[in-house]
């Protein structure tokens, strides 16, 4: 399990020039992405129409259980055009989860947009929409569970998240050890996360959501804004 | 995914009666522990071996790829003598992770013997102690990994957790709802633990402990003791 999240930074952008010949489903060391675009030449939906297929098989299959081949078979296409697109497995999975962690990736904006006094209130509030969202939690309970099984998803959700998600947030805090800070704060959101919707603990698991944020807020809040 | 860990309760205890000759991998239904003694008979060790390899299979496979059968042959018995023992997998599981789960066990204790205002921190040493132990960590992340991933293994820690840490936790405590004040200070160890030692995310995977504690300490102290 290596660090190396950001070797999936440019694996979506279009116009990467890789190895097309290499189809290998899992490749241990990082490929970037997948080969020069023919796409038009494939139909413009397709592209889309396995990444749709890839989202649903990760989410029902788990990383381990998922393969290319799978993938190509849901979306009606040959694993052949699926490494084309998107490349090895890991890399199908990184777009997949992508697009599953779309509706959390604005949070740095909520997070920024407003007072300092209210940061740990918006960012709860910002977790809980997402997760109480019943189109978006099935996806985010399907990234957890490949990510706690298995360490190439790990290390994909690793990446997204830093990239996306903890950069961005620690770039406008102005208190020692930004990212630290706000890993503590995610932190306790993700374990708030794992009782409710998760292992659904009670009380925690149907206790009012304005309760949760009012003790929650304060310790967000002491995080991302404490000296 | 259904409410009731509370069935687990005595199922290990000696002297259950229950139908000796259900021999079910996985029930749908809460059996209530193995069938009535005879344990002299099969050699004293045989549980304990039994109990050992069950704890091996479920760590090394997951909940859902570790078979009664599997665990018997891992055992060197035959698999009607593990039904005979612990009765279902679930069951055989709850035995199990109870074993794993051991060290966590003594929390409520640790938690209690001291001064009201060194709660939070006792809390959260306790559980670092756990964690960073090389002999104990790998039980509760085979645990973890499980229950994120199997409703039935989820039920069960549900089960075993309540039991024995929160009641017994939140018994201590003079606040309001002290179930839900338990639950949101294990929420934030649950998350650093998720950060820390599954998803293995920087800084915080190798953040200096006493930093995290001394973060960490003031949240929990809130949490369990704020009126």
């Amino acid at each position: 399990m290596t660090g190396s999240g950001r070797a999936h930074d440019s694996g979506r952008a279009s116009g990467d020039t890789t190895d097309p010949t290499d189809t290998t489903d899992s490749a241990p060391r990082r490929r970037r992405g997948r080969p020069a675009r023919t796409e038009a030449a494939e139909g413009p939906g397709t592209r889309e129409q396995i990444l749709a297929a890839a989202r649903t098989e990760f989410a029902e299959r788990g990383y381990d259980k998922t393969s290319v081949r799978g993938i190509g078979k849901a979306a009606g296409v040959d694993a052949a055009l699926v490494h084309h697109y998107f490349g090895t497995k890991e890399q199908v999975f990184a777009a997949a989860i992508e697009l599953s962690f779309a509706p959390a990736l604005t949070m740095p904006d909520a997070v920024a947009g407003g007072d300092e006094a209210g940061v740990g209130e918006r960012m709860a509030r910002f977790m809980f929409g997402v997760w109480e969202n019943p189109v978006s939690r099935p996806a985010l309970l399907a990234i957890m569970r490949s990510a706690v099984t298995n360490d190439t998803a790990a290390a994909v959700l690793r990446g997204l998240v830093e990239r996306r998600l903890l950069h961005r947030v620690a770039g406008e805090l102005h208190v020692p050890d930004p990212e630290f800070r706000v890993q503590l704060a995610a932190s306790q959101l993700i374990g708030i996360a794992m009782l409710r919707y998760v292992v659904k603990m009670e009380p925690m698991a149907s206790a009012d959501l304005e309760e949760i944020v009012a003790m929650v807020a304060p310790t967000l809040q002491r995080y991302l804004t404490q000296p």
